[in-house]
């Protein structure tokens, strides 16, 4: 994706931001949580996400937070399905949110 | 703890390394499985047991490969707990690779 591609995409995912490590380029977010259990909780969500879209972000967890990493290991960069995926992340959130 | 108690517990746990960051020393060690599904499971029974005994590391998941790093949020450095943790979590993996 070049530059033009992701500012159309980004605003569909407005807490998302682009970050490039290892030379690579990837869109990444930090969630907020009450404890570790409900953290938990979304990891596995999101792990769970990741294998029904076999795609598969890098997950982060700690006390009261998850941030997910997600870029396209093919292609070493972002595609199109890692917006997908950050939005299906923010559902999910907003559905343990809920709970 | 200091320098010759890390040296003292290090062997018990010898896959586990000190590294320091944020001016924080904590151990840490990577464990690999051969998908994510395997590290999605081992993170949750690493999870697990970080609510049992109620002392949370940072668990870094990716495809086949779970980090986990802890150190004592109280003391902003290692205590002999970080060690006990460190070795359930050896044992978790074995267990893992069994079956």
């Amino acid at each position: 994706m070049d530059d033009a591609e992701i500012a159309k995409l980004g605003p569909d995912v407005p807490e998302w931001r682009v970050v490039e490590r290892e030379g690579i380029r990837r869109i990444e977010r930090e969630y907020a949580f009450k404890d570790f259990r409900s953290a938990l909780d979304f990891t596995v969500a999101v792990g769970e996400l990741a294998e029904r879209e076999q795609h598969h972000p890098d997950i982060h967890l700690s006390w009261g937070r998850v941030r997910v990493e997600t870029w396209t290991h093919k292609i070493k960069g972002l595609h199109r399905n890692d917006f997908i995926l950050a939005a299906k992340c923010d559902q999910l959130y907003t559905a343990a949110a809920r709970t």
